[in-house]
């Protein structure tokens, strides 16, 4: 992965993070009056959404045009407006609406920002635990603005791996990469938000994170906080439709990377 | 099962409401301070503890002495002290020692009381979320003071289950209960902590918790949790030497026992 030097990012940095604690307190008053909300289903009976999603995720995309007109946008609600200014957004309104709707405070807003192929600002926030994760290409990643720096010396031994499945994801397949990380002599958790498990990596809480399949939307903040932290990404395909579409995602801190690959088989 | 009147339940209720705020408040101090302590491990790198949870354990142990000299007391770190009274405590100081020590908020107080053989008072208290779970035989359960009640339409299609596992478990048997309970239409997390997910249940936030072997310690205060707000939970073996030795835990929404008796194999 090679990186460039990309002007105009500290604006859009300052932006995302705005965005992202605005759009956290909308939530969090989602979930506090969650009892409320009519829970929708999409893919199937575990694939949930609300009138929350879709109105954090509407408030971000007006933030957005009022500031970068010429931006694009892609969410997880309303798809994608191509842009003119060379920059996507890639926005989770609710990453772990499962979490959400049923009460447990494992979720996150998650924005993220591509600049030709790459993930340059990545902005997590976790409005029940009053964590906001931001990073940007070159300029480094913070939480709730304390620097973070991944320690090469964890291991999928001596830490803790996050994985990640959904509907498009065989259970033979779930199993499997579970048997070989404990086989592997690694442990796991899988708290509902795989953006959040992400930003754990980041903050070197997980020393990785595998999910078979997600989406631009639910990784690319994730990655770049990963990275700017020192950590590693398998790069997510943006290119022509990529960017709706469903890849594999990893990501590892250094001393992870090689036995997350095998886990993966990637 | 069947359930007996006790008396002399109120007392130790209270005092267990007030242990688990107590040593709450102790833990989560070491919490926002983890950069001090020092983690040594137990059966494998994955099998952690610290002065935390020595710490926070004879804090227990010294109120329940002052107030009840002849109960029992059975905790993670310090083993069993038999009791003359009848009543028996089962303490896990800090349940989720791996994501306490990681940086991660899904960690538990877990505090039981039985009689008789039966888990007659549960408390959880989840210092992150300032969440104090509270239930005691015939007297209901409750979140924070407001009285829990299960929903019988929820079941493993419609909701989350929680699954555990440890270094009691082979990495096959993990890798079918996933598969299975995915195969069936279900959908799980593992936030770290037993306990926790156990109070969740309770709380109807996830419909169900299933885990291969876990200790007296680790559940008995969650399984008087879940039978107060109307859940169901496989006896644990008590009698003779059972108290200090692991067995499988599965607890349940009333829509969800009979899915997760056959994903457990139970």
């Amino acid at each position: 992965m090679t990186s460039h030097v990309v002007s105009g990012l500290e604006g859009r940095l300052a932006l995302a993070e705005t965005m992202a604690r605005e759009a956290g307190a909308v939530a969090l008053d989602y979930f506090k009056n969650r009892e409320t909300l009519v829970v929708e289903t999409k893919r199937d009976p575990q694939d949930v959404v609300s009138v929350a999603d879709r109105e954090v995720e509407v408030l971000i995309r007006t933030r957005i045009a009022e500031a970068y007109p010429d931006d694009g946008v892609l969410g997880e609600e309303y798809g994608l407006d191509k842009g003119r200014s060379g920059f996507t957004w890639a926005i989770d309104p609710i990453d772990g609406t499962s979490p959400f709707v049923n009460g447990m405070p494992n979720w996150c807003v998650s924005i993220g920002l591509i600049h030709q192929g790459e993930p340059v600002v990545g902005v997590i926030s976790a409005p029940c635990h009053d964590e906001l994760y931001a990073a940007a290409l070159g300029l480094g990643a913070r939480l709730n603005g304390k620097t973070l720096s991944l320690d090469a010396s964890r291991t999928i031994r001596n830490a803790v791996t996050g994985i990640g499945a959904n509907n498009h994801v065989k259970p033979s397949e779930v199993a499997r990469i579970v048997e070989n990380l404990l086989e592997e002599g690694g442990n796991f958790i899988r708290n509902g938000s795989g953006a959040l498990m992400l930003a754990y990596v980041a903050a070197g809480r997980l020393v990785g994170y595998y999910e078979p399949y997600m989406h631009a939307w639910d990784c690319l903040a994730g990655y770049c906080l990963v990275k700017e932290a020192g950590g590693w990404f398998l790069p997510f395909p943006v290119d022509g439709d990529g960017l709706t579409k469903g890849a594999p995602v990893l990501a590892a801190a250094p001393g992870a990377i090689d036995d997350l690959k095998r886990v993966a088989r990637i």
